[in-house]
């Protein structure tokens, strides 16, 4: 398979595009690193991005994040960086990419477990992982040409443990090789409008 | 209790008005409509509103929709809109009402069934549904002074069969007492950080 993985570069991307090298053609994107330079909030980039590629047979997304602070101070703008990118980026993937994608093609997006179980300070990532989520939901049942999509949910990644752990307190750290499966399902499985956990 | 109801001249707005006026004082709220008019996607609107209240025991929103239609040709521009309103409106209503709320005083949002199974033509819809319930989900954990958050998650109502039955084929019309019963529950029970279905 020829397979775009945007988000590449960083922890969960780099060991996802290390399971399926061997087996296909991964091409890497992020804004500052990759093969390709993608900005998934900008429908201009990502349109660019997929004419680029021409066709391909399954587009990964582990890029984006949200906004992590005080409850009490926090207020729209805070919001919006996550909204446009985590949020709006994956669902211009899909909105943008479908059309590109190939015959039996997959989307495989990222929310997290913080959509059922936010984190003190988390509300806004929170929010956005159920939003990712429930889109894949809607989003599965109007692809056409037998495309697929499904969204992993991932935990704390043992990777991750040292830069966020402190943020995560109780949080039990997902092994990386649960995760990157979550991936596997998706991509090289058959599963279709499925938000799979890797975590609890 | 002084309750504020952003929606209250809508399908399930004034039914909850009706209920709730024998016992408490009921302030409805509308951009057109209404007691006190307010548009929940402007912080300065929202935040004029409660300066004008001084205090409220409940803040309960029926407020905001989202798009549908084609998904093959659905863009960004068509989702941020409901974005806009009916997610970051009742999210505006929080972060900024939190501060004039009561002590012990209650939020309740409303999301809807799409969250979890979506309609054709509804992804936008469902994406702004499972947003807001994971934002009530972090909310509740964030709240001081003892207030309380819920979101109820209806069905199609019974007085919406007509207008928007169509719309969704199979989904069975939900009595509108049940969905009634869903606000009572988070205004004048003691449930906290649920989402409250009143659907299937
Ligand atoms: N790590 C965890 O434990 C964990 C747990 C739950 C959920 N998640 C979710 O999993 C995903 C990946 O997490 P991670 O820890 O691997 O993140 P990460 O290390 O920060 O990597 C994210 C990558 O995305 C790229 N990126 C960011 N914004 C972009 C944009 N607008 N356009 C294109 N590329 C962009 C970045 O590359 P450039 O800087 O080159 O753009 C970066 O390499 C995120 O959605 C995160 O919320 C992670
Ligand atoms: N009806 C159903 O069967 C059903 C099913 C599932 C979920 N829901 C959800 O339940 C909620 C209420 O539905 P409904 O059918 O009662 O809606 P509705 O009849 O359209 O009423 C919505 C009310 O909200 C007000 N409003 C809209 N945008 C606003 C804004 N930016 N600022 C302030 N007020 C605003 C409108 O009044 P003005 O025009 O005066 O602003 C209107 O009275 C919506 O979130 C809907 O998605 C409804």
């Amino acid at each position: 398979m020829k397979i775009i993985l945007i988000g590449g570069h960083g922890t969960i991307g780099k060991t996802i595009a290390a399971a399926l090298a061997p087996r296909h053609e991964v091409i890497i994107a992020g804004r500052n690193s990759g093969d390709i330079r993608v900005d998934i909030t900008s429908e201009e980039s990502v349109e660019k991005m997929f004419r680029e590629l021409k066709t391909v047979d399954a587009c990964i997304c582990t890029a984006g994040t949200g906004y992590y602070g005080d409850f009490a101070a926090m207020r729209q703008q805070h919001m919006l960086p996550g909204i446009q990118g985590k949020l709006m980026g994956q669902v211009n993937l899909v909105l943008i990419g479908k059309d590109y994608l190939a015959e039996g093609g997959s989307f495989t997006l990222t929310s997290g477990v913080a959509s059922q179980l936010p984190a003190k300070n988390g509300t806004c990532v929170a929010m956005i992982n159920g939003a990712v989520n429930s889109f894949v939901l809607g989003a599965s049942q109007e692809l056409k040409r037998d495309q697929r999509i499904n969204v992993v949910s991932p935990g704390l990644v043992e990777d991750s443990g040292e830069r966020y752990g402190a943020l995560f307190p109780g949080y039990n750290l997902v092994p990386m090789q649960r995760v990157v499966n979550a991936y596997l399902l998706s991509v090289e499985g058959a599963v279709n409008g499925r938000i799979i956990e890797a975590h609890f």
